[in-house]
This record gives C-alpha cells, structure tokens and sequence, in this order.
C-alpha cells in the first residue's frame, strides 16, 4: 500500500435517538433502576454517548463503570485524545454514580468537575474505563470521584465534583 | 408534519483530516502563528472540533475565543449540552491562549482543568462563545481562565487550569 | 549581634472576640452592611482573622479587599508562607464577595475553592493584597473568583469557588 | 457563673522554632525519614503548625496523617472552624504524601489544591483527622488526595492536589 491510498479526509456516520425519549424514561424511577436499564440496552443511551462512542458497562448502588475505545476522530492538535473527551467521560461516570443513588423523583446536576490528566491517551492506549463513585451523599448536595485507566491498568485521568440534589417535595 | 415523520434515529456525518499533518504545522512554528493559520484555515483543526462542531474564531497574544452551535447530538440524559461538551471548549480555549504566548520548539500540556457550571446549555440557546485568557506565564507553568457564554451574553460555565511548560533546550 | 542572641523559640500572641457576638451582628443585617461595619471595626472580626493577621480593607457590593503581612508564624517547612493560609485569605475574600450581594436573612456556605499557587510568599514579599469578585449569582448558588499580589503587585495566588445560597422562606 | 464572667476577649500564646533549622534538617534525607524524625519529635514542626494547632500522626510510604482539636481561634464568621484551616490541614497531608515518596535531594511544591467541604466542623467535633494519600508520582509530577474526619468518623472535607516535583540532576 502507497502513501497516497491514505485518504487526506477520515469520514465517520454516528445516530442517536430522541434524547426526550431517553430523559422521559428517567423519570418517575430510581436512578440506580434507569442506568441498569440503559446497561442492558433497554433506554436508548443520551446522544453524546454515541457522538464520542463510550458507554455504560456496570452500574451499581453508588458505583458506575463507562468505557470508550480512543479513536482518531477524538484528538486534539498534538496527536492524542482531548482532555475534554476524557473529562466527558469522568463527568458521565461521576454523575451517574450520584444518580445511581437517588430515589425516584429526585434530579441532580452539576455544579462543577475539577479533572487532573496524568497521562496521554492515544489510540494505542487500548480501551479506556473510567470507574465513577460516590463519595458523600447530603440532603442538598453530593460529592463523587472518578478514575481512569487504559488498557493496561493504568491511571490516565483522575476528578472530583459536586451535584446539587433536587430531592421531590423540598 | 405528523409526529411520526419525527425519525425515531438521528443520523450525523463528520469528517477530519490527518492529525498528524496538523502536529506538523505546529512545530518550528510560535503558537500565535500556528493559531492564526488555523483560524484562517490555512492549518487543519484538530479531530475533535469537527467531530463537536466548534471552531476557533478569535487569536491574539494571550487570548482565544471558540464559538459552538448546541445541537442534539451534544446532549446529556437531562436534555441539555453535557458539561464535557463545555469543558472540551474551554479546555480548548484556555490551551490555546496558553500556547498563543509560547515560542517556537516550546510545547504546553494541560495539568489538570477545573470546571464550574453556572446555567444549562440547549439548542435555543443559540451559538455559544468561549474566551480563554493567560493569567500567569511562568518559566515551567502556565495558567488561563475561560468564560464561556450564550448566544444572548449569559455566562454559562467558567473555569481554569495549569499547563506545564516544556521550553527547548530546557 | 552575635547568632546567639537569635532566639530558638519565637512566641506571638494573639487575642480574638466573641465569635458568637459577630454572628449575632450579622443577622437581619444585609451581607453588605455587614461587611462594611466591619472594616470600619464596628463589628470583631471573626478569630481566625487574628490568629492569622489578616483584616478587610475594602468593601463595595461584589467585591471585598483583605490585607496581611506575612511572619515567620505563616510558615511551611520550607520556609515560606503556607499555601492554606493563602487558601484562608482567599476563600475569606471569595466568601464575603458573595456575602456583600446577599440581603438581609440570606446565608451562605462555601462548597469548594480551587487555588492555584503561582509565587512563593515570604517575608520580604511585602503585605499581600488579596482581591475576591463575585463571578454569578444565581438563586440557589453563586461563584466567584479571587486574585492575591504581593507587595510589588506580583500575582502569587489565584482562586475560584462555589458557595451554596440559602434565601429566607425559600 | 454568671455570663459577665465570660471573658469578652480571648487570649492565646503560641511558640515556633527557627523554620531554616527545619529546612535544613529535610536537606540531604528521603522525605520519610524526615517526616517520621518529624513526627518522633527530633525535629521542629513547621512554624505553621503550632499557629494552627496541628501535628502529624502516622507517617509512611505515601500516606501521612494530620490531627487538629478544633477551637474557638479557628473560628470563621459564622461560627464554625474556617475553610481554609482544613484546607491547610488537606494542602499539609497531600504535600507530605507526596513528600514521603521522594528520595533525598528531591523537592517539590504544590501547584493547586481543589477542596470540598462536606460538613462543618466546629468545637463539638471532636479531634479531627486528615488522612493523605499519594495518587500518582511521575517524573516532574505527582497527585495526592485527601479525606478530612470528625472525632465521630464523620467525612467532613476531601482534596486533590497536583504537585511539581524537582529532583536532582535534572
């Protein structure tokens, strides 16, 4: 094979469902019973998942698992997967390790993430896991921490954040 | 339009080019440079601003501003652009005027972002708008600060970081 | 003077009010008028203010100015001004920013601060200004930022956080 | 008594020793073995520390402990122990994790801290514990976090840190 049968311009095709459809079915149910749903296939997974191709793999009270094979359509101009990809991922994982502790009806969101990259990611990497965990859960608000590794182990990107907790009736 | 014309399944096409070729045009060159020509598209973006759809709009020495269209396929489970969306932005942004000051032969790796989160982001937000702004240049780190802000000037997200510096011959 | 004349052991001390007293005097006061009657010294300052030698110098809505020199009682062990002590000044001033936009009946509390070190402070840094803005304030929470110089005006330290608003009959 | 013999003043005495012998003694040694000649007392804790009214614990390879009783001088404002002394007590538990895994002739400083705050703690909190832990060491960086306790077991405060490291011959 010659240089030039290496195309200039990489094409990809990505689709996503209603992102409604997936935000009705959160609703009226506990969290840790929407993301086993969402696991096992049965919620279509928010459009972001399939934009950058990670998804859930373990969900559990307090406890969430994402994955994501690097890829090329992920870099950023020095040649390795951007900080905000794997902030993406460190968000979704600690968001839904809150999430997975609240009762139905009540609704989070995040106040801020602080992400520390220790080291590069590249399509050599192997596909990354990003474990999410709860780390202190209070009437208004939460904490959770997330960790990331390749393919071998090890630790790529660590963060932290804070959720407020909108609890029903409050 | 009836609601069932609404197609159950989105579909997206994205296109890049060699990021390598990009890294190239980097080196040998100032970051200010380097960031000009990209922004008059004279130098590929990186993957990732296609596969997000942002781009850079503004250079100069210290400063650099990014501009997004919010779309569905940004969103989170909640209906709204995921925080990461956001943090790939200003990551991007306050990168950028990080590397904006650098001379050619040095490069820059970002430590760590911290992320604050101040009002939700959707499509009728209309095109968001992320200036990211040198605090500190030292001789091994640098820091910036990003606003990111919505199509109507509302402040949505700020946040700030510390890159290491590597200097040639250093 | 001879090196013996140096004594081994240095002793301070240090006086503070009743806390309960300013807590007092700052409810059903609006967060503004507050601070104010303080940094005219109508009101004790809180006692890790003395403990520290620090104390408000300028307060306007948004915004609120703290001052210290910096002493040997400040230090690390490795010789210059502890980080949390600037942490302390920092969140002090970010703190009472948010505080000076909030009415009469509101409290706040801090969730998180993010500090950034960028020059060491030592003794002959001169008295340190440091500077808190308030960033957002919304109705639930409020963000702001914080910038500490030396005695030249060099930035030494940066900060941002996030404070929870708990708003009266709300 | 009565409330008139409640000393409307408060007056404390502290003593520090000479901060350059404590450098020096952390000159030419690992910092484990500093820190544990620290904690076994044969060297002078850091000016810093008996400001506050901490002292360090248990020492080992990467992991540090810190305890503080919480008093009335620590006072914010609002009655309750000030920020910034647990995020001086987080910044010196991290700092000494990182501390504890250098060889000798090895320095570093810390470049942020990023600090939760969970619950209040105040004179009714019992002793409190500060526990850091090392998370990453590189060439030229590490990270550490940690967890700060009330007398109960409570998680009060938690922290990351990311520091620069400076080791010889390089």
């Amino acid at each position: 094979m010659t240089t030039q049968e290496v195309p200039a311009v990489r094409e990809r095709v990505h689709t996503w469902g209603d992102p409604l459809a997936t935000a009705a079915a959160g609703r009226d149910v506990d969290g840790l019973s929407f993301l086993q749903r969402m696991a096992a296939g049965e919620v279509a997974p928010p459009p972001i998942a399939t934009t950058l191709g990670f998804d859930v793999r373990e969900v559990e009270h307090g406890r969430v698992v994402f994955a994501m094979e690097p890829a090329e359509f992920h870099f950023n101009p020095i040649g390795s997967v951007h900080g905000g990809v794997l902030a993406t991922l460190l968000d979704s994982a600690m968001g839904c390790a809150v999430h997975s502790a609240l009762p139905a009806g009540a609704r989070y969101t995040s106040l801020d993430i602080s992400v520390r990259f220790l080291r590069a990611v590249g399509t050599g990497s192997g596909p990354v896991r990003c474990e999410g965990v709860l780390v202190h859960l209070g009437g208004r608000t939460a904490t959770a921490e997330a960790r990331l590794t390749d393919g071998a182990g090890r630790l790529c990107a660590t963060a932290t954040t804070t959720c407020m907790i909108f609890r029903p009736g409050r």
